[in-house]
């Protein structure tokens, strides 16, 4: 049955009345463009599309090329001169017996929908079937209206045209319509320019049909399933939707949501049984999630694959990287760029991981940037530990293989290896790779000069109260008692540089 | 009047629609396993508690003994033959005139629901007093049905059996009963098992007491104070009842609330008058808030005490700690595992705290790591300090006394002391115990290669375009200038390293 | 016509029912203490303004004198003895035909009403014109009632005073009134104290008005427009509804918001077209988002002006700041106090920018503290990178000049300058200027013991096993193998410090 049917998508229109000086069709809708949604559909049911183009036609085709993986024609219309205008310019592509005509901001209908329109269009053997759907606010709407005839047929006007009681509680045209390819072909050119807007509009057709004795059916469907998209608020209203409905699909599928109206789940997410989502989380992407994970609190996670029974604890944000099973990340993370994190290891608070391999059972818990690194299993990276990868110039590698301890507030210049059981001492910066079960340090030896602090008052004064030390921060014996400071240094004969 | 009750709790039961692979007994409701609030709720009404338990009993059971402080009586339903299955294994607990029956579910049933259930069974000396509810989505829940029965008395019928009019409006059965001791010994052996699903119905009493002319009570209550909870929607919706109730709760007590309908406020939290609690806050646990502090957005508090007159700046997560008055914490502060911030202190951002005191007075306000340390006042922590309290085998403890000044990004290698009114510089590693009074350096000492970047163009490219600058990354002169590099020190006749 | 009117602003009432010790009247609803809304309104009609002030009238008036902008004239009611008291208190500054009088808590009035009720007062004529509203929850409210009075007139019932039959639906009283002078002039005295209250009520006037044969004119507006504030819960409501609105209008000039419920945007902002919201965003104070930007989720900006076409990845904290056209913040950045961040300029992770200056293409990434800094144009600021600004007593600046490279982990003791085109090695603390063109470093050279990890097994234990590696944390010969740690110093001859 659909086997006869091919699709014309209505996409060439202006999006004025968003004010964002951008096409409506390339919002993200949970993280697919907006003209994703009825190419989607239609790619489910097997149905051709033609894509009627116009307004910013090269973003809208490169957006619909990139993504679509269907095979999607595209006709330009290059003047905005209406709906019938526009099916007028895909004459040329018409074949099928049936022709579907769709709006491409209509993006939550349903394959059922489309299914049951088809199903009402043979059995009623119509030449036009069109959905129809109540709708309470139709008076302040931009929805055309579904109305009796003046020859007692059916026929659709269009809002701006529309001069009946505007209150009335009226069907609206939802834009969606199966047409007749015989029929079309017959009447396209009985369209004429509206004597007010100067557009030909497609929904005159209805009427004409309907004056001429030929069939149409309509089918009513809830208005949200067919709700379009004119404004910013629409769109919101439209992703909400979309968003509230994707949530109770994975809670049904045992996700454990603790604010769900809180949280942002894109339509190519994933997420397994027994794990629990919490407030403010941002799932984007192809994000997959494994089962029995903890998902915490103001968490963003984009085209991310995590295993099971690992948490990611709150305020981390995470991004086209892979973590395994049994990892803890975060709070405060930051992991990007192609990272893996495998089995069991920790990675911990302030820490950026980028284009990093994280082996098993290793951990960098604090205040760290591992960048451009392979770290093998069983390593600890110690606190303020950081790879410099970048010379001016170009990024380098760092390695550090299985059981190396990596102590805090390491500085490890790249290129560089440190070969397994290897151990670096805190403070050190290394520059020379490191063999394996050495020891490696670099830093100064420290010096204590005792009784420097000449007199706790001054001390005192100088840490409760520092403006009252004096203005050339030295203590009462003229020397600097500021041990951090360049002062100190040209003042004394203490080498602290 | 009480004192002649006794509760079953019923709590064997299967959770398979909430498809998490756990029961839902134990899933927290504002930090409370849901089985906890009828064990909270008995308790206060001083009832003793018999459990049934059957599936995952070892971990209901854990959960209950864990938490209660108040003893509750288990009987094991080996097989879940049904609810009329389950009173039947409690025959032997059996002891009080009256037995009151409550399913482990229904989380939100108030002690004046229970005080009113047991004045309505005495007044009305039934053998059967139950609860109902209206419930307007009765026909698509799983309720039983309240319904006249054949004989013109009362019955309950489960919803799988149900048969009537699924549209009409009709009382549902809430699943907490009072039954007379006496009724219970004479007719539970009367259940038998029903005849499709094998399992032997509790409510089938109902009609048994009815039909034998026995008095039937019931008592109409809210929906949702007996709402139970058989999907993670439904448990959704209770938290969100519960939570909104305490937030309620703590606005009527003149806490300020930016906005409410984000935050998370769990059961055993207290806030002080005055207090702010921006968006997205969580308060968990058994934290405590005083007066007049402000705790800004996205702050995540558990097991918290806070004083007075405290602001906790945005993004921060503490846990299991103390922060007195007047303290500035964040934004970006993690403060965790028993540490201890005291009066006037600044705990500021990209800084851990772990574990560790911080005296009055005392700052730590950019980027460090503070574990394992006890801090006196007046101290000054400079930005990038690490306490590195761990050596690959033990953590080791680092003490700063009064007065005593921590230049920046100093490495502070524990077990460490370092006494009151002393100094370190900038960039010191310190490993050796620093006297009273001392300054301590450990740093290199600066050397400046003038001219080493040698022609303006090389250092240009460099740095606005590096890969013009060769595919070596040296310059001009065949010298590497890239001062951070291994390959310039192996080039060069500079010693980096 | 408006000019014939002069305004009375109530303020001078206790908040007991707030609870949180402090007059309701200086509560911030979208950023602007709620007094200042009256304010506000009357400022735009050009109306001038007395305020009667009493509780907590230092702190309301001084709220008013920053803010105002516009003379504000205050009248002290030194004992709060009713809204009739209040008036009475006045009588000396009134000079125009038209008295308005007005609460300082009903915050979300508009121009409109206040133009429709000087309207409806002139063209019906009317000694006392005042505004009421349909409310629902009348009955469980504080509002006072407008009803039929024994004599056949109107007149306002107070709620504490009302005895009809409280559920029927029934007029509130808005409390916002046009009254003619002569009328205050001739009836003002004729008001007495409440028997029951002892407090003289201000809507006594309206019955003495109609029992006296005066014109009584009332405008109904939706309740909404008029909602005062007397608990938390009614505050949260009217900022609820100022947020919303103010969302409303940001998407009708084409800001995209993806999740606008979770979105606090204060009333001094303002937001360019074409630029993208997400969920959990804070634009408070004065902030100026330009146009074609992303605000992430989860970011915090106060009196912040933000450029063109620039990013603010998510979790992030800016305030008090200029970040101009192209830049990228974030995410986990924070940005403070005069602050400016130029075109092109990239601010990372985990790092402070205090009170300075970010060139044009310059870049400091990841984990750095930059505070009291002016730097150039293209430069890098390696990860780890601390500016001492500090010394204990003086903050002291940092000037970076451009296309300086500045290696990672450096540690730059201010006061300092690092002319243009320069590099610094990484891991160096650089206490001394550095000129142009010059390679500066300061840090130990690396020294590597081969070996030192005497066996496998040792190292082995001593990563994955740490305990069992022996008490003492020494290797198998007895030789501590914890390069970090004092042990290891005091008992080898390895020199670690």
């Amino acid at each position: 049955m659909i086997t006869q049917v091919q699709a014309l998508i209505l996409a060439a229109g202006k999006s004025t009345r968003l004010n964002t000086g951008k096409s409506k069709l390339l919002e993200p809708i949970c993280g697919q463009p907006m003209i994703m949604y009825p190419i989607r559909l239609l790619e489910a049911l097997q149905i051709p599309i033609t894509m009627v183009v116009g307004y910013q036609k090269e973003e809208v085709m490169s957006a619909v090329q990139d993504a679509a993986g269907f095979p999607v024609q595209f006709v330009t219309q290059e003047e905005q001169r209406g709906t019938g205008h526009a099916i007028m310019c895909t004459r040329d592509v018409w074949q099928k017996s049936t022709i579907l005509i769709i709006n491409g901001d209509t993006p939550l209908t349903t394959q059922q929908i489309i299914k049951d329109l088809v199903h009402k269009h043979v059995q009623t053997d119509a030449a036009i079937t069109f959905i129809t759907a109540h709708y309470a606010e139709a008076a302040r709407s931009g929805y055309g209206r579904v109305c009796v005839s003046e020859q007692g047929g059916i026929k659709i006007v269009e809002a701006r045209n529309f001069t009946g009681d505007s209150e009335s509680p009226c069907c609206i045209n939802a834009g969606i319509y199966l047409v007749k390819k015989t029929f079309l072909d017959a009447y396209i050119d009985a369209l004429v320019p509206n004597g007010l807007t100067k557009e030909i509009y497609f929904t005159d057709l209805v009427k004409i049909a309907s004056d001429n004795g030929y069939g149409v059916s309509t089918l009513s469907v809830p208005f949200d399933s067919i709700r379009g998209v004119n404004t910013l608020q629409e769109l919101w209203a439209i992703e909400q939707i979309q968003r509230a409905d994707l949530v109770k699909q994975w809670m049904d599928r045992g996700v454990r949501f603790s604010m769900p109206q809180q949280v942002h789940v894109d339509l190519g997410v994933h997420i397994g049984a027994g794990t629990v989502i919490k407030g403010g989380v941002h799932l984007t992407g192809n994000t997959i999630i494994g089962n029995n994970c903890t998902i915490a609190e103001f968490n963003s996670l984009h085209n991310v694959s995590v295993g099971d029974n690992t948490t990611i604890h709150s305020h981390c944000i995470i991004a086209d990287s892979q973590i395994q099973d049994n990892v803890h990340v975060g709070p405060f993370a930051h992991v990007r760029t192609n990272s893996l994190i495998q089995n069991n290891s920790v990675i911990g608070n302030f820490v950026e991981v980028k284009n990093s391999t994280i082996g098993e059972h290793t951990k960098a818990k604090h205040l760290s940037y591992v960048g451009d690194a392979h770290i093998g299993s069983k390593v600890n990276i110690g606190a303020g530990t950081i790879t410099c990868n970048y010379d001016g110039a170009q990024k380098h590698a760092t390695i550090i293989e299985d059981n190396v301890f990596i102590g805090s507030n390491n500085t490890l210049v790249a290129p560089l290896t440190i070969h397994k059981n290897s151990f670096t001492a805190a403070g050190s910066t290394i520059t020379k790779n490191v063999p394996e079960y050495s020891l490696a340090f670099g830093r100064a030896r420290q010096v204590t000069k005792e009784g420097y602090m000449r007199s706790q008052g001054d001390a005192q004064k100088m840490v409760t109260d520092p403006l009252s030390a004096g203005n050339d921060g030295q203590n009462s014996s003229g020397q600097s008692f500021i041990g951090a400071t360049k002062t100190h240094i040209d003042t004394s004969t203490v080498y602290l540089d």
